[in-house]
C-alpha cells in the first residue's frame, strides 16, 4: 500500500510542456500538460466516457480533447463539451490532481485534495539557486521504492556497490547518529581524519586522510536530502566552519510507479568551483554511480520474488532504514485508520 | 464469456490450403486444412494421446498424422490409426468443428454442432460478386472484440480517429435512426446536403456539401455490414435512387481470439468504377483507416486494465452500442440458461 | 511438486569455476563456485541480510562476499563477517547444498542433507572413460521435466520426430520388455533382422536389415541411461556377444528448473572407432536430434497450457512412461507422508 496524502515528484519541469505527457504514479496512469499560461495540469489518463487514454488526444488551447469521440476537458478536469450533443452529462469529468512546480521538479498530491498543503513541500534550493551548480537525472527502476530508499539511506553499501567513488572503509565502520526531527529522520556521519570517498578526494585534490561528513534527512515517504563534503584535517568543517571545505547537496525522490517499479529523480549539487568544467565533468560521474544503485535494487527485487517468504537477518547498520520503514508504515496505517473512521461516521446511526 | 452457438469468421479462404494452419478462436487453439477435394477441416489443435499440437504434424492425403507418435485422424476427427499397435482405442478422436466457406471467408461454428445452420450465415455478396470490386484484410487486435464492435458501430468516432478520411462534423451531429430487425440491429444516418467524409468527397470529385448516407446492420455477436455512399445534392439517392450515387458496402467480422485479443477480418467494396485503378488506389486507404481503429481499441484495452473498476459515463450517441452489447449479453445469458436446464434434466429424479 | 531427496545434475563440471555461476533448480535460485582446492560449493542465491543475489558478489579466497553490504560467507554457508560491525549476528547463514562431482557432471542434493548418500549417484562411466568417446551438451527447455522424460522413454516417437536418424518402423512396432529393477525401471527392445535407425546404419555401413537393440534404464526421478547398438544379422549381439557389434551408451538428466522449465544435460558415447573423426562427426548429429525432442516438448507444454483440463487417451506403448510417472508420484507421496509424520511427531501430546 502507498501513502496517498503526500507530495510526490511526478516529473522534471522540462518534461512537461504543450505535448501530452503520460506517466503512471502509485499505479495510476496520468496525463500531464501545461496550459497556455504555463500551469501544469495532471489528470487520470482515462476519458470518463469510453476509457480512451487522454494522452492519445490533443490539446486545443487549454482544453484537452479526447482522441476517440472528442469529449473536451478544461484544466479542472470538468468535461465542457460532447461533440455529438449539446448538453454535457452531469458528472462527466476526470480526476485532476493538485500539482505544484518547485525547484525544477513537478510535485503531485495523489491523496485527499483538501489536505494538499504546498507549505509541506521541502525546499530543495540547491536545484536552481545561482549559488549552486547542479546536475540531475531520472532513472526508471524495476524495483520497489522502499528498496531504493533502503540503498540510499544505508551508506554502508557504498564501500561495496561504489568502491571507487563513494565508498570508504571508514564510512562502513562509522556509527552514525540517527535522530527524529519532526516528521523527518536525520542521520549524521562525522568522519574526522578518515579515508575519504575516492570521488571527493579526487575533486578536492586530497591524498590520504581528510575530515569528511555525510548527513542525510529523510522526509517520508519518498524524499531524501544529503549534505556531504570533505575538508583538510582540522580545518573546522566538522565543527561548522565550512569556509575551507567542499560541500555537496544531493536530492533523491523515489516515486512509486507501481508496486514493483519506481521513478527515481535525483540531483547532485555543489557550492564551489561553479564554473570549473573539469569539476563539473568529475561530478557527472554520479549519474553512473546512481545506476549502480538501480542495478542492485533490481537484482534484489528479482531475488525477493524468487524467495517470497524468506526471512532476513538485521545488522546494526540497518537501524536508520528500519526507522525509515516504520515511519512509512505508520503513515499507511494512519491513512487506513482514517478511512475506517470516515466510513464509520458515514454509516447511519441505529436507534 | 463468449457466445458459442454462432458462426464466426475463422479465416480468409486463401489462408487455408494443404499446409496446416493454426489459429486460436474463443480461446481454443485450432488447426485447419483442406482435404484433397478442397473441403476445409477444423480440429482442436491437440492430439488426444499426449497433447502434441496437431499443427506440428503433417497431412497425408486426407489424414492428419500427429508429429509426435504418428496417430492419424480422418477429416471427421476420428483417430484411424496408432502406428505402435493394430487397434485404435475407443474414444480416440479430436473435436472437429462445422466449417462453411462463403463469400471468400471460412466460417466456423464453435457451439453445439446440432444447432449449426448454414442458412444463418449472412450473405456478404459484395465480397466476391462480379458487380463489385472489393479490397480486404486482416488485423490482429490486442483488445476485446466488443471494443472493436464499439468503435465500428459508433460513427461519431470518425471525426476524431479518422479526421481526413471518414470523419465529418455532420456525421457526429446526426441523430441516427436505430431499429431492431429480427435478431439484428440496424442504424441509419441519412445526411442530406452535409459535409461529406473527405475520402468519399475525393473519390466522387465533390467539393462542398453532398447527400451522404451511412447505414449499418449488426448481426450479433460479431458481424457488421455497412451500406455507405455519396451523391450530389438532390440526386435522389437518399430517397432510394442510387443510379447517380456512389455506393460502398463494407463488412467486419470481430472474431474473439482470447478474452483480450481479436481477429479482425474486413472487406470494403464498391459497385462503381470497377476497373478504375486510381479509384482502387484511393479505396486502399481503408486499410490504414481500420488500423487507426485498431490502435485506439488497443489503447482503450490498456486503459481498462489499468483502471479495472472505473465507472463510465454514457452519452446519447452510445445508444446503438449499448443496444448491441445488450443483444450479446442476452445471447450469453440464454446459453448459460440452456446449460442449466440441460444439466437439471440430466439429473436423476428423486422419488 | 518435486522430489527433493534425490541427486540432480546441476551443471557440467566445466561450467563451474572461480567465477560465480547462477542457476535455478527446483525453483530455487542457486549460486555455485569452486573453492581454491577445486571443491564445488552451492548456496541459495540470496544474502540472508537484505536479499541481494550472492551471484552479484565476488569471491575472495574461499569466501563469498555479498556485493551489497559486504557480508562474507565461508564454504559451509556460515556468515563469517559483517563489515559494519565486529560481531556476526546469530543465525546469519545461507543454505549450502551437498554437491558431488562425478563423471563430468556436478550433482546436487536439494533435500534433507542427512539423507544425501553419494553411493546412490549412478555410475555413468562412459562420460569420462578412456575406453569411450563421448559428446555432450545442455539444452534449456521451456517445458515440464516429465514431458522430457516422456519423450525420451517412449521410443515410438523416434519414427515421427527423428525419421532420418533414430526412427524406424520396426522400433515403433516392437513390444518392449519393461521390468522393475530395484528402484529403477528397465526397458528392452531387441530387434533381430530389423530396419535399423538410419543414423546407426550409416555409421555401421549396413544397408538393409540388421540386428539392433535399444535398452534403457530409468533412475527416478530424472536420470536415463541408454544402451543401444547395431550388428550384422546373426552376429550374436542380441545374445550377448557384442564383439562384432557397435555399441553406444547415452545419458540424459532432466533437472527441473521451475514447474514449467527444465535443464537437459545429455551425453552420447561409443566404444568403437574412438579416433575416427568421420564417425565423431556423424555422432555429433545427436545434438540436433535432441533439439527435435526439445521442440516437441515445448510445443506440448504450450498445448497443455491452452487446454488445461483436457483428458488424454493412453495407448499400449505408453506403458513404460506411465510406470515411470508412477514411480515419481510415489516418491513425491512418500516425501509428503514423511513430512506429515514429522509434523505430527513434533506436535505436543494432549493429555
Amino acid at each position: 500500500m502507498f501513502v496517498r496524502n503526500a507530495w510526490y515528484v511526478a516529473a522534471w519541469n522540462h518534461e512537461i510542456g504543450r505535448a501530452l505527457f503520460a506517466r503512471t504514479i502509485l499505479g495510476t496512469p496520468l496525463v500531464m500538460f501545461r496550459t497556455g499560461n504555463g500551469a501544469v495540469v495532471a489528470f487520470d489518463d482515462r476519458c470518463c466516457h469510453r476509457n480512451a487514454p487522454l494522452s492519445a488526444g490533443r490539446l486545443d488551447g487549454d482544453e484537452l480533447e479526447c482522441g476517440y469521440h472528442g469529449l473536451r476537458y478544461d484544466p479542472t478536469g470538468a468535461c465542457v463539451a460532447v461533440p455529438s450533443q449539446s448538453l454535457v452529462p452531469p458528472g462527466a469529468r476526470v480526476r485532476a490532481y493538485p500539482v505544484v512546480e518547485r525547484n525544477d521538479w513537478v510535485w503531485i498530491w495523489m491523496g485527499d485534495p483538501v489536505r494538499a498543503d504546498e507549505a509541506t513541500i521541502p525546499d530543495l534550493f540547491w536545484h536552481d539557486s545561482r549559488a549552486w551548480k547542479a546536475v540531475g537525472g531520472y532513472n526508471h527502476v524495476k524495483g520497489h521504492y522502499q528498496a531504493m530508499l533502503d540503498i540510499t539511506l544505508d551508506q554502508t553499501h557504498s564501500r561495496f556497490v561504489h568502491p571507487n567513488s563513494f565508498g570508504s572503509d571508514d564510512k562502513v565502520r562509522a556509527k552514525p547518529k540517527v535522530m527524529r526531527d519532526g516528521a523527518s529522520l536525520r542521520c549524521e556521519r562525522l568522519l574526522p581524519a578518515s579515508d575519504p570517498p575516492p570521488l571527493w578526494a579526487r575533486i578536492a585534490g586530497i591524498e590520504g586522510k581528510a575530515d569528511c561528513w555525510n548527513i542525510w534527512r529523510y522526509l517520508p515517504p519518498t524524499i531524501i536530502q544529503f549534505d556531504i563534503g570533505i575538508a583538510r584535517i582540522g580545518s573546522g568543517a566538522l565543527e561548522g566552519d565550512r569556509s575551507h571545505a567542499l560541500t555537496g547537496h544531493n536530492s533523491h525522490a523515489m516515486t512509486p510507479e507501481t508496486a514493483r517499479t519506481t521513478h527515481h529523480f535525483w540531483v547532485a549539487a555543489r557550492n564551489f568551483a561553479l564554473e570549473d568544467e573539469a569539476v563539473t565533468k568529475q561530478f557527472a560521474a554520479v549519474r553512473t554511480i546512481f545506476l549502480e544503485d538501480v542495478a542492485m535494487v533490481e537484482a534484489v527485487q528479482r531475488t525477493i520474488e524468487a524467495f517470497p517468504d524468506a526471512p532476513t537477518i538485521d545488522v546494526g547498520s540497518d537501524n536508520p532504514t528500519i526507522q525509515a520503514r516504520n515511519l512509512v508504515h505508520r503513515l499507511v496505517e494512519a491513512e487506513a485508520g482514517a478511512g475506517r473512521l470516515r466510513r464509520a461516521r458515514a454509516r447511519p446511526a441505529r436507534s
